[in-house]
């Protein structure tokens, strides 16, 4: 379905901007009907993101090496959340035609950002023209052992970060002032760090990232584990970046806890793991699972279904 | 990356929706980060196709249901230009706030209306607003043995459709007018059907769809195999609709060979064979592969790059 004239030329320009070194298991990428790749006898793992303009993202705010970085990030978190490990990814773009060719380039070099990272290769797409623009990433991996889903907590396990979530909410309430400082919190909204979190897969016995904020994540394990999570106060306190996040949040008005439990976007990652596999090398611990059917408590008292609401 | 409201019973309602009888294979379906599908030891073929609306298609022609019927076509088309079997399909669709989830609904529908026949199961997605409606959609399928590439093309070989293309374009014709009959026609354009070419990919030495119309992927192959393609205009008019096609050109005023050559998104397939496998069992025949640089020609005619014009 090409619609951008001189498709060729664009297809030809995306397969040298998606070259890499790693192109292992690759039969065939970018140029053919649909790309072929060698299946190992693991499990094929398999999710799809997609980001709007103006609903997901702003172009005053974010450039588009920011905006490909970012679903990429997203979409590697998810693949990382069931224990597997990523190896391709699919590039669905709809963009405006004004200078296509470079909102092209530079949101692929923002995708290979991260996805070099990980060795992950891009190995097909399609590209539309657009009023808005709109990205959609298909992530594979593979993964050899059982998947780690959200239903897996149990009664008596712990609850763990794998780092702090909160920084992402705090970037966007100094972006919605016009302002943009201080930058690295700036930067945690535009351009989140995605880190493989092979200490927590290695002990969960459940896992979601926690993306969509840490209460609704925490609720679908909750949900889907038939548990209730309770998370605690003091041990949220406890993590390293809290301070600074406090001290941020009471300069701007805001709530930290707010940020903390129902920011989102942190592409950070929430598990239970048996009291057995903890420590502190796997994360923050931040709560324990405990007999219910769905509830997430903080310290003891359940937060409501409509979201979080200030303290 | 949730933001329609109560994105929880949407997912539940898609998972409803996607549910179907022949999920083997499928390990985890929709609802969890990613899903998980069981690999074989074969290759796995993977695209992406996007629609946009207003850019691939109109709101006032097309419903909901045959949006999604159609790209699904498309991307099945990709897997089977490959020489695969199409196993999985994961959907991004960003839709207006009106009715939501209705248009859900009936994408998903219209989805299912496809890969149902061939047993294709719908295993992740993501939603999102949007001002205007787009899909884009991942098919995912494997193979055991080479798959059919564009560049496999010999000299002598013989040039096959699995059907003769045009009707696609007559359709649009109609439509652009105004008018919406005869209605086979139009469905043509709207409703566009899909058959496995199975025949085809036994016999083919290259291959691929012929979407983008049958000069434009004719060239795909000469250029990626670096042959000549001859296309010959009596082969082309032995094709069986060709009669009744060239008849409805000359009532609304245009060339029959427009159509044909150019029209594009007729999700037939165009092959190469060796003359010792060819037959009309496969397809219609309509053409040779000479020596050359990747050229299209009509009765020894180069056909200009610009595209097709008038004869």
């Amino acid at each position: 379905m090409p619609l951008i004239e001189s498709e060729a030329g664009l297809i030809a320009q995306l397969r040298d901007l998606f070259h890499t070194s790693f192109q292992s298991g690759v039969e065939i990428g970018i140029g053919d009907d649909a790309a072929v790749v060698l299946a190992s006898n693991k499990k094929l793992v398999a999710t799809v993101d997609m980001a709007v303009e103006d609903i997901h993202f702003k172009r005053e705010w974010s450039t588009p090496f920011q905006i490909g970085a970012k679903l990429t990030t997203s979409n590697l978190a998810d693949i990382f959340a069931m224990g597997a490990t990523p190896k391709y990814l699919l590039v669905a773009a709809a963009i405006t035609e004004v200078n296509n060719s470079q909102v092209v380039s530079e949101l692929a070099k923002g995708i290979r950002s991260v996805a070099d990272k990980f060795e992950v290769v891009v190995i097909g797409g399609d590209l539309s023209r657009s009023e808005k623009l709109s990205l959609s990433i298909t992530a594979l991996g593979e993964i050899s052992e059982q998947p780690i889903t959200r239903s897996g907590a149990k009664v008596g396990d712990l609850v763990y970060v794998s780092s702090l979530p909160g920084l992402s909410a705090a970037g966007l309430a100094i972006l919605t002032r016009g302002l943009d400082r201080p930058r690295y919190v700036v930067d945690a909204h535009l351009n989140p760090k995605l880190n493989a979190p092979k200490k927590l897969i290695a002990a969960a016995s459940s896992m979601c990232d926690i993306s969509d904020g840490l209460v609704t994540d925490a609720r679908h394990i909750a949900s889907a584990s038939n548990v209730n999570i309770n998370l605690s106060k003091e041990r949220i306190s406890m993590g390293s970046d809290f301070k600074d996040l406090a001290e941020l949040a009471v300069e701007l008005g805001e709530q930290v806890f707010d940020w903390i439990l129902t920011g989102g976007e942190d592409h950070f990652f929430l598990a239970t793991v048996d009291p057995e596999k903890a420590g502190d090398e796997i994360g923050l611990q931040i709560g324990v699972v405990k007999a219910g059917s769905g509830e997430v408590l903080l310290d003891g008292e359940k937060i409501e279904k409509a979201g979080y609401q200030h303290f």
